[in-house]
């Protein structure tokens, strides 16, 4: 924004635009766009009007490439045509359709202008408009994701998956419930996220790869094709795949609403997953706990009552953009439902799926700043762990003398931590005082089983107690390295498919 | 659009603004603008981030105001003061904030600036930032509602209060579950929506009176304040009572989240009820009811298959958004809950309530439209109507029966029903020869009962069966009358209220 | 459970009693009966199938009284037949509606038997299954409401009230997005919920109040009562209100939906504040908070592997059925929406409103008992205040600042905390060596400024910080008083209706 | 219900146990367990409190013969305890856990008296609740599934595949909004059906193969295991692979909630489509359309006023089902979220997944039934068919038209349409009349396109019109015959997989 050569007058003509956009409506035009304007504006190419109306054309041309090939027109001038056609303005559309109300009617005529006269005929013959319309919808869908959401989510994991290496052995406290439970590493805590994000991604782009389009005609009976065509399910499905999509197995007006419907549904499991990343992040930075931080910048301020105030507002942002779009998908559903071969109360309602996804890309790449900055405090992490030690003991006993055959570990152990307690006494000074034969059996036990691995006798557990986190470090880097692979994967696909797609 | 004068170059500069708007995110922006262009640009008033900020300063002048007066300063003073800052250009706190990233310190920086060099440092003093954006938002949500939402509901009560009086009389088949039942008229259709249009509207009213605003300092406890002022709640009540509001009962950092919660509880009660009637008009609209039509401009286009199609797009338009916005409430009831003295979890959620109000009034102007333009086909009412008369004759019968005294009037009439469509005879007919006895009591009953009122006798039943259709009429004119009176009171409440909001 | 003479045969049907309802399928009816067995049946007595028919009854005999008036019965003969009807078992119905697959047929035929023969034929006479059904819905919902959930919230709001005046001066940290903020006490975290629960309930008794019933007939144009007598209307009202309801001003084969909805979302808004109060207290149980306690049984376990864990699971149990029935709302609001005159869509679901009641009453009392057995750990509670204090000095000196006349008190003050932290400086120290200036000012504003209430200078704040919180005492205690009031008159209120009811 | 020997004494039992029901308080537990009593029945062995325990002794078990096999117990012994706990009483665990509140807890106190004494401390050695709870809330969940669902869904998608094949060329007219539109079949109308909810059969089987289960300790550490066991993961893998489940590639204290989640998506997918389904047959069913039929019982009542009254009441009941329950899908994304290694914020709402699989279940057999008890009116949808035919007219001629290169084809109709109705003439004798030369044209297409084998000219059309309707009797034959052979499939792996779980 401030760039060499940044005059006054383009600072005004700057803050104007700024003003302008700050009369729009959605937060999504003004406030959030300031935030992710460059996003936004890639956005933009799938999700606007225009959007739309572009995505139109290239789906009207397919179709005309297929019936002039039908029609034996020469393969030179289809293209030719085509060309010129993908070259069009959209306000000339936009010109027709003000007198029109019918944007599809206004489309075909616009293109008639362009084509080659002897191919104005064929221009959206047999179609409908929602075989237009809709295949248009998914398509750009499919594309906003794989172009825009997909490389951003690849980001996102690779930056959580290097956050596991990093930190595989940084130990933390495990809690449930918010109370201390046992030990475990900050590994633990990232691989939870990079195995639940990376599955639900895996899943977006199965679903992805499900959507479809149709080419049916008025009620998905290919009436108006058959009239002049010999074999109008063999041109659907030449004009779809070559989009890209699947052909929708059975149609009506529209074809089978729920691939569409399931790729929202993962989408906003994925948003789920992150707006748990971020309340447990949100919730580490409580000011008792300490062990995340946010990265500030420096002349930011938190409150405008409280000036020391370093507030933890990326992931409370996160949650609440979560809080406004989750419940969208209640009309996700309703759409599935349209009345007899189509009623129209799914064509308002669907044009606001773009608000979703801009809404979650939000969302997405503020999560991802989010954690490229977060700074573990290991001071705290480590404090906190050693408050918690002593409960640790609990399991440790109840398991070792569970193992060695004890019937009743669990219940001797607990009335036990709440006897020693009571007299504030450390827990391994009781049992020797009052329970000597247990403390020998647990010993014991120790020596004769794995157990030994951690610890070499019960007074030894409160001080390598950090090291009492199971399989936190082994099992952290391994779904670190199955989730790589996993990525690799979608990564030298998608290289490929993103080429095709522009 | 289309004025004198209007030249080629005007021209393509609307068309430069529409592919501009086109390429914007939320259809609200984009597509619904244009359907919406003057009313939307007034929504902007209040609902865009624009109208953020100029909320901002108003409450933050407020404050001005009286802590002035506190601190004796000359009104003369003072006035100055906030008269220039009632009109600076929002871009100056733009330019601010790109620097800083705290739109309310912004804000207090500009005012700096523009009050008297004696006043700075009241600017925003023992505030905190909540206690400016959370006012803000409820005042111009009032606001919105008083001056835009509100006159559109009245406009739309009335012209549903005309329908009513209009088409009191006209004869309807009344329906349940989508099955013929007894006749009824026009006007009990839409005194339907009359009453509950309007009681909700009074709902409305009475909630948007209930909006609360504070000015408690950082967790709601007038820390800030009680150091420099004798009488920090007083204060709050002057400033807030002043812009029209409530003072919360207690806030933390925010106020109260009920009162903003209820008013959009109840604004999609009003929307369901919207949906409610459009659903009817749209299924009354079906090929073969055929009772009620949408006006079709003469070149619209219904469908680009079939050239006939005239579609009841608009109640299908009105349906659609109801089926996206509706499930936001969720979000409104999650905006209910906020940690220990507020976390900001609801920050970025609650800016969307915009676009509730702005999709709630797309459908409410359309519906509006609809109406005004709504025709009655009333050969094919009577037609429908006569097809079901004799399925009135059973209740008829089975009543005047019980009223004589029969026990089992009921059974008998349904089984005597039955057996005569079996037998594809007349009703009367198979009483008169089967059943003698039962078509006399009935005769008697209708002599001596108020059912003489309607008919003379059985035979006259299926003749009269408009007419059989109780207080269709006098009800709904009663209903009519009702509300109109309430909606007089609305009126005159806010004809003064309006003038005292600007 | 463990009475005197309780002997192994009556064990043995206990746990008989037990298995069965544990194949039931619904938690409301298996676990969670036997968590809140008494209360539970009491809910049935208006909640249950069985409830549904002994008020549909109740409803047919508010008309049976009023047509046995009408047509000039003796009133010794109509009370004798109401008495009689009163009593009946509801297995008669049960038998008949086996084989007629209609409740309402099968009610009345069990009615006709139990009445004086010559009231017969004016059993449901000019009624239609809706009025009967509608009617008894809302009557029994009112009557649970003023029976069950209202004198619960009483309870709970005097819980709430207690403990506001037990610690209106116990000191805590306040906090915002989960950071430190100012200090306030125990009496203000409190009162936000004592004032905005005790406002819900205001509304929801608002709301039971508006509560409407119809008798309206096939479509709601009283045709069939227009066939027998002379002012329908009227006969409508003196029944509907003699049951405590009012009447719908229309009436479409259904009442006006509204009010119940209007009852529903209120009530979600009393369990949101429910939901946001246990977050609160279960987040100030956390491990490394330790401010507040939920009792736990003695020999109760937390945990199956780790024998020490205390649980805050009456929060978590709350915030769970929370989340499973807030979302019902959606429901509610799809309950609107009935076509022509009425579809039966909305049949089954309203029958499920019981379970809302259920699942939130579940959750009401388990909220009190939480409340009731609340331990507050003042210890922690002083010491995680204690590491806040350094926090609040900034809030402090920059007002002192501002109030002086300082321009830019904030940002000063901002830059030197920060500057002081960095040095490992008391704050106080930092200020005497750099900026003695500003000190002197702080100091002399303390004098001459209500200031001097808390602190006498700047070295004295961070002694009396605990102090320092405004507002909480004396506005908590207010709040207690005005919510208290407004309790009694409730309380007086029903007291009189309770008995009415009976 | 009506028995040979059905004595007096059994009824009075019959008449009592229906009474106790009517006193519960879900309609699940009361109305509409008497819809399906022994379809609920079945349900109760997967869904109820006691099936919960029930698995859960199941998995403990198989957690024990793992163990056994690690500590080298011998095989037989360990078969001969696990045998006999198989085979325990749950009101063993109901006595114990009325002491401790804890059901894991009871349940392995209750084990350990039935285990052989060596194998005691074995008993849930290593594990923390959740591992059991969870994993058999998952199992259940899928048994229930495939024994319960699955067969019922098989069955109705048999029923659909047969509706199809016996109406695939029973002419019906389709419609667009309500509208007209062009000819199709009942096979197209079926066929939208058999598609659409077996591809989503086929989605719900792939997501019930993901469930998964974890037995991974505390916080999914195998902290507890890793003092004991050489290889917790391996462990881990026998254990939950052993029951049937995929184990969570990570887990907490509870393995990753998504794939429950997709699972009960996609049944809510699946509820809209029969929402869908039902909607459309409603409609069907309306007094002026008439083309499909409910089944009814001749002795069943419609209304309580109108005796003549037959409703589409079964088909609205599921859609009342569909209404309520489909909000609940909110909850099943909320308990995605849970804190820090989890809380217990999902433990209620998951309780409930048992109500959403029991209303979905009753809508289910519902349609089922609906479907099987379906008339279709062919004399009324011929006679819709043929009011509609003109209509058809006019796609026919733009198509033919433009596909013979006449550029404006679509316009001309329009308007040539729209003259000849105000002249009110047929549109043929208009054409010939006014436009002689587009009739020329247009019969010359129909010779030489494949137009010519529906109709010779033009004057044809009309007659012939039914035929026209494209695709819809071949495509919903070949649709038929795919979904037949993947329901084979599904079948097939079944037989073998019921088996399995026995």
């Amino acid at each position: 924004m401030h760039l060499i050569g940044y005059t006054a007058n383009m600072r005004s003509q700057h803050l104007q635009d700024i003003e302008k956009r700050f009369r729009l409506l959605s937060p999504l035009d003004n406030r959030y766009y300031f935030a992710n304007q460059s996003q936004f504006e890639a956005l933009s190419l799938y999700l606007s009007e225009e959007a739309q109306l572009q995505y139109c054309v290239k789906v009207e041309l397919a179709l005309l490439k297929e019936l002039g090939a039908y029609f034996t027109v020469s393969p030179n001038l289809i293209e030719k045509s085509i060309a010129e056609c993908s070259q069009l303005n959209i306000s000339e559309i936009i010109e027709v359709e003000e007198k029109t109300h019918h944007q599809i009617r206004a489309l075909i005529t616009v293109l008639k202008k362009h084509v080659d006269p002897s191919l104005r005929h064929m221009v959206h013959l047999g179609a409908t408009s929602s075989d237009i319309l809709d295949t248009a919808h998914s398509l750009r869908i499919k594309h906003c994701f794989e172009n825009i959401i997909l490389p951003q989510c690849i980001r996102m994991q690779e930056t959580i998956l290097t956050l596991i290496r990093t930190h595989a052995h940084t130990p933390q406290i495990g809690r449930t419930h918010g109370q201390f439970a046992v030990p475990m590493t900050y590994g633990h805590f990232f691989a939870e996220y990079a195995s639940r994000l990376g599955n639900s991604l895996q899943s977006l782009i199965d679903r992805s790869k499900e959507f479809v389009g149709q080419l049916s005609g008025a009620i998905g009976t290919y009436t108006a094709f058959c009239l002049f065509h010999d074999a109008p399910r063999e041109l659907e499905t030449r004009v779809i795949t070559s989009l890209g999509l699947k052909v929708s197995e059975h149609s009506t007006q529209i074809a089978s609403p729920e691939p569409l419907a399931r790729f929202f549904l993962e989408l906003n499991i994925y948003f789920s997953i992150l707006a748990n990343l971020v309340d447990d992040i949100r919730n580490l930075q409580r000011s008792e706990i300490g062990e995340l931080y946010e990265f500030f910048e420096s002349e930011q301020d938190g409150s405008s009552a409280m000036p020391h105030k370093k507030n933890p507002w990326n992931a409370e942002h996160i949650k609440s953009m979560f809080k406004y779009f989750s419940p969208h998908i209640q009309g996700v559903y309703s759409d599935l439902i349209s009345e007899h071969q189509r009623d129209l109360t799914n064509s308002a309602s669907k044009r606001f799926y773009s608000e979703y996804i801009a809404g979650f890309f939000d969302a997405l790449i503020r999560t991802h700043k989010l954690l490229e900055s977060l700074r573990i405090d290991t001071n705290n992490s480590a404090q906190n762990l050693a408050l918690a030690s002593e409960h640790a003991y609990t399991e440790v006993f109840y398991i070792l003398l569970a193992a060695s055959g004890h019937e009743n570990a669990h219940t001797l152990i607990k009335k036990a931590f709440f006897e020693a307690k009571k007299q504030q006494k450390n827990f391994v000074d009781y049992l020797e005082e009052y329970e000597p034969s247990l403390l020998i059996i647990i010993n014991k036990t120790i020596e004769s089983f794995p157990a030994k691995h951690y610890f070499q006798n019960a007074r030894d557990i409160l001080k390598k107690i950090a090291s009492y986190s199971g399989l936190s470090s082994t099992n952290s880097m391994k779904i670190a390295q199955n989730q790589q692979e996993q990525l690799d994967i979608i990564k030298q696909e998608y290289t490929i498919t993103n080429d095709e797609n522009k």
